[in-house]
């Protein structure tokens, strides 16, 4: 088959390729539409390695997909032929203790699609289990299907949250996960959103999502827009998006006593954690690694019209343009957010 | 001064009643502008009883009330003469258990206005504690900031829920509870709310208020609807509003397994309930008694526009037509939802 | 093999049975050592039926079950030959939404021992998965594993109330189920247990368990014994364990606002139910079906010295005289708890 | 009245002080019996200083403490003459947001014993609220009673650990936080708790006080003794009470997938926090400040002999020898857990 071959650092080929794809009596073979670039796809075209991750061997590129269902396995009851749908990217060892406790984004033995040496999805079609594959509603593109994986994130962090309806929000970083974080805490209960970064663009594009209040942190104090809008009290969480290590060292200046604190980004290294500044409000801190359980939650807020990522979708390619997407997704200008390629249908 | 006083059942007069307020140093003194008719107003009007509650003095009615601050108390910090406002109708004893655990819904010393002995607030001012006042933005009307009381159970039975972005939620009844019920819901996470009732009109009303799936239940099956908008799997949550004994007495059919119930609706008599129809779901049971902590937050979604009571402020009468009000709110139409009362200014 | 075959009501036998028993790649074969006898156990015994579930094809009885592990198969890495273990007798259907939720106990297509048509274990062998067979640690008899099966239920209880240290517990009836509820509160808490019964012995032999205060409801309020002991304030958990439906209506009057009430015993009948009474102290209420994810917790604290269920092991009879245990069990004396079968070593 | 006063840096001396103690409605006067001595008291005698509190006029210090009601407010219906109590020793401001919420330990306007410039309790009365004042049962004597103070901080610690009957937890430092952390896990539902120091002598004790396995961090690796002990899963709880940087940035090393860690030592600096070695498990962190609604819980285990402090209450001066008691202390033997003085009765 004809896909997005990483061959190595900075080699990227549209070529044919061959991976056996054996349908199992619990999954179904999907022809993929419309996959989005994520920064992973583009960190391992222009690195090589995310950390222990390295790619030693070719490997397919993409793993936010949605597409068709051409082929089901024979014990398949939730899907039929021509089902419109999105996949979570990783599949668990049904065996592990993780996955029995339901926490099975924590399972070491995920297999997820373009992390080495598990192919991606920017080739026509896949096979994958029925469990981790879920129909969309007419009311959903596929382009908004392909949106469901990157969005995941955003609503795992928001079910660690706990928002309680009413709640404002911080969310530190402009950037995708940090937009898709603002959608999703508004559509999971947030009265408001405050949301920082140093690009105005970025800001400009935050604030046209809802009820946001950008904080430009270049130039204004964001624990003063906090106090500003909530009476001196804080703000009831804070999603760190930016992965930014001073960002992250400083949660717990607007978080009111008794708040939560969600670490979404990153950072490459240790950041200074004040465990003395955490006690004195109490906080509460969450961490998110992927997602678990919230794709069909996605999808039906997305379906009832809740929640709307369409502006977020900025760029759309070809498939036969692909190499010339990750080209620009490495060089993004500050208006675009995510970029999608269609495959040929 | 001039009020609406319930001199006994079926005789409400305005009239001119000496009320004693003083101003202690930690309360304000508010000039009322907008108060809203309740269900139970009606009752003790036409009944005059609730329960135990039996009116055995004059007494005047109101309790859904907003308006301006006036004078301010000496150790008032939060507030100051001229603020737009709406308060919290219930004064719990500040030394009770209950009110020092943060649960001061639950304290039995509760003061509650037009709760016998207290009165109520369609009078011209009110002397009420600063910690129990709220200001209103801007963006709030006093018509929107007077529906703050009767949204507040609403958001205090989302709060319960513990919902999770996503959730698809039945509310059992769409009288005015139930209405406003919905708008918490899906304010606070929902993706979609079935909403069930035997009287179109009022299905008609709710489905337009967003993502909502009306059900006549005297025509349609409400288990087949769920069924069929979850893959069988069930709602998340079944917010039982009607107060109808059959009704809640089958809350457990339309659940999904772990799923939540909470009891709004405040049926006359014991019901039928099935352990074992709860057991087989594991389903968690939540009550809600009024509402503790939740006005900043309905005021903070209302006034950030994620969540617009306007189109259930159906009527509106001049203090002077209060008792045509009252006669109104007794037989009201099935495509009115609430009443309110405007005082002169 | 020579099992414990009900052939049906009443007609109990010792003979061989033909079961087929293929090892797959993540299952090991037990050889059976103790298995206790439940209520469930003796009612198909002497009713042939429990609800929808009937008895019609002979069925091996017996599901509290610990043994040795005699082989393993390919895949299994947790297990040795030669391990003492105990086994959950539930296996769910790993593709199934509520197993991959982490909520398999409520998985309808769970297939669970001596429920038929599955077969039971008061035979010589079993297969059973590895993921739900534990090790038993050295300081654990096979008597206490074949304890876990009854005793996970409390432990299961016991999570739902989600109890904070300190908590006053009721424990309403004094059966098995009652006397395990005990130990798993004052395990996983509690600092007193208050218990109900109207047996004198039953309660007399709880009032040995440790913190426990026995009330003969025959003699004594429940309400006066719980306002003594919480200053007026009640209890913070109702563990209804009797199955009784006057006790079971009757939970809100000894509960402490916000406590939590947790249904265990399963009445035959609908209860009354009075939403007010709930609603006035905001109670919340678990159901439990069963248990999961508790095998592990509940050996460890046996395991540890934490909690001890050898006070509950009253009578023992070998294999050879089973049929006699159940007749025994169907008439026990209110000073017997657990009646136990040794099998053949 | 004769107390011991802190008159400034190493100057401590029992002498006459004037202490205005005019009791109010809902006040009571108790006459002191017993009081520990606290590491922060010592902190004070040594440095005069605890980060911003620098005490600047002479101070009584001591803050644990437990006596005999000799006088009632007119409005107290709790406690009566003769009672013998512990109390709490932070009043926080009964207006505050924090206090309405239930979260007063949060408020900044606590006043609290010994911390300047409120006095402490070295000294032969106080006036204090009854709400912060709690009766002793029979069976607690005043040593115990003024053990509930250093262990509310771990019975607040386990509250927010929100232990799950069986937890495994690692308990980091032997010092009388740590040591307390242990009685308050186990009286919690933990089945076994892993605690680790250097010194030998405070392991030897604190293995001594139940399901403990003590790790000398100098000699053995606490990793490998988790997951011998977890299977290599490890451990559901980590309570940090050493408040060593090293420790502290550790803390997600032995923890399983999904497990929490509680922060209660208060390291000088920030620590090197990994986000990302905590969202491979997804850790959640909760961080103590004291303790709220914890008093009556400690006490209530006490009284039923679920918890038993005894053990660590290791030395005894009288009044008269105080200054001897704070040399001590401030030098104390590593098998010295807590010191106590005795008032003159």
């Amino acid at each position: 088959m004809e896909a997005l071959v990483l061959e190595k650092v900075h080699d990227l080929k549209i070529r044919d390729i061959s991976i056996a794809e054996p349908l199992g009596a619990h999954d179904v073979r999907i022809k993929l539409h419309t996959v989005g670039v994520c920064g992973s796809d583009v960190h391992y075209y222009e690195w090589g390695a995310i950390g222990p991750f390295v790619v030693r061997e070719p490997m397919v590129l993409g793993h936010e997909a949605s597409g068709t269902v051409v082929e089901v396995g024979a014990e398949v009851k939730t899907l039929k032929v021509g089902d419109r749908v999105c996949m979570e990217p990783g599949i668990p060892d049904p065996n592990s203790k993780a996955t029995r406790l339901g926490i099975y984004n924590l399972d070491p033995a995920v297999r997820f699609w373009a992390t080495p040496p598990i192919h991606g999805v920017l080739r026509p079609t896949v096979v994958h289990p029925a469990a981790f594959t879920f129909k969309l509603p007419d009311s959903v593109s596929f382009a908004e299907g392909a949106m469901v994986e990157p969005l995941a994130v955003g609503m795992h962090a928001a079910n660690k949250a706990q928002i309680r309806p009413g709640d404002v929000a911080v969310v530190m970083g402009a950037g995708p996960i940090g937009m898709l974080q603002i959608l999703a805490a508004l559509a999971g209960g947030c009265s408001r959103v405050i949301v920082t970064d140093v690009q105005q663009p970025k800001l400009d594009l935050a604030a046209s999502l809802g009820a946001v209040t950008p904080v430009n942190v270049a130039k204004e104090s964001l624990v003063d827009v906090v106090n500003g809008l909530t009476d001196g009290w804080g703000a009831d969480i804070v999603f760190e998006c930016s992965g930014n290590e001073k960002a992250a060292a400083g949660v717990f200046e607007p978080l009111c006593p008794g708040g939560k604190v969600i670490f979404i980004g990153i950072p490459g290294n240790p950041i200074p954690y004040s465990i003395s500044a955490a006690q004195i409000k109490e906080a509460r801190i969450e961490h998110v690694f992927r997602y678990a359980h919230v794709y069909p939650r996605a999808i039906a807020l997305m379906g009832s019209g809740q929640l709307n990522v369409k502006p977020l979708i900025t760029d759309k390619f070809s498939f036969a343009d692909s190499i010339q997407a990750f080209e620009y997704s490495a060089h993004m200008p500050p208006t675009s957010v995510k970029v999608q390629i269609e495959l040929p249908q």
